[in-house]
């Protein structure tokens, strides 16, 4: 879908998407599952940047408000992921969708289970 | 993304999807977000069969619980959406992805908000 | 809190409470922690029956939807729940909160980890 | 359930609980509805400080994911809630259960609608 990786740290990743109209609903705004795909991106990222070698994590549950609607005049938006808890067997991430003015568009919460490959 | 609308009826929907490798992610499965909004199609049209000429619905937030990967193997998905609650401010509703032999993929519930056009 | 077990099935429960003055809120009806509360246990009690010797379940999250008030005017609420799915690490469950004319009063999804002792 | 208000500010608010046996499931743990109950009065009042006069919020939805069990010996919990986005229409706030160390017990998020009195 085009999204690009802003920056991957411990436990935070951003990543941003430029918006337009091939990711568009009938209502002529981003389609909520774009949102959706690029928050979860952002947020399973997060998680593995703290799971040892031979670990893998595997999204149970993806919960996302949505804000405002997006759309190409919107401008990069950016998907914002920070770990909240770090578990052996499972982690929680939560995702914020910003504007380049820090304006909310949706925010998401995840529960992810640790798998061993 | 390419889904099919099956039947549109009162409070109930069926869109299905033929998953193919253009949906993947990294680890070569249907990215979580192309499920969610999939999903959210069907959901958001099921509210929509229930509304008076004037009304339209915001999607304010929708989860989705991921059950097993889905991939080209898969064969044709469907998301089949059921109206829980239809009340004259706020709509809650429910969706099912399975495939051909009714096997469970993923569900999700969303509340909308029934706004004046 | 009071509340009453009136069915255990293999994957189906129903549970049900009396509401009364002091489950109340400021507001004068039930607070919404308490019908969470209801719902909770009756869907934990799904996922046990379904579950062998020297397993058991942790509740990793729990959505819920308040649909209407309930007060002592109600008369008895029943919480019904359902298995969605029974995996051997994870398994997720459906609740619904009706009166005695199955009308609609909230409704949950949960997410639990199946754990062994 | 005997919670204390620790303090309410703009957008923010911080409720207290000491956990005690008549708080417990048949787990010996504090029951999850109560850990619901305690996150989401605070997180009301927090989205209530925000509101004009003749507005009151009604609570759409909670979405509760458990970290920790909570016991008698886990000493003093306290909800911490925030403002996450205060629309007109609709309001998004989240909530932290932690213990005096800061350590993390449960977290959510609410979606609550604006109504007018």
């Amino acid at each position: 879908m085009g999204y690009q990786i802003v920056s991957v740290d411990a436990g935070q990743t951003v990543f941003e998407l430029t918006p337009s109209e091939h990711h568009y609903n009938p209502f002529s705004t981003v389609h909520g599952g774009m949102l959706s795909t690029l928050l979860d991106a952002a947020m399973t990222a997060a998680v593995m940047t703290l799971l040892p070698p031979g670990k893998a994590c595997s999204t149970l549950e993806l919960k996302i408000n949505f804000i405002r609607p997006v759309n190409s005049r919107t401008g990069v938006i950016r998907a914002k992921a920070s770990i909240i808890h770090a578990g052996s067997r499972v982690a929680t991430v939560e995702g914020r969708l910003i504007d380049e003015k820090e304006k909310l568009y949706a925010h998401a919460t995840s529960t992810c289970l640790i798998i061993t490959l």
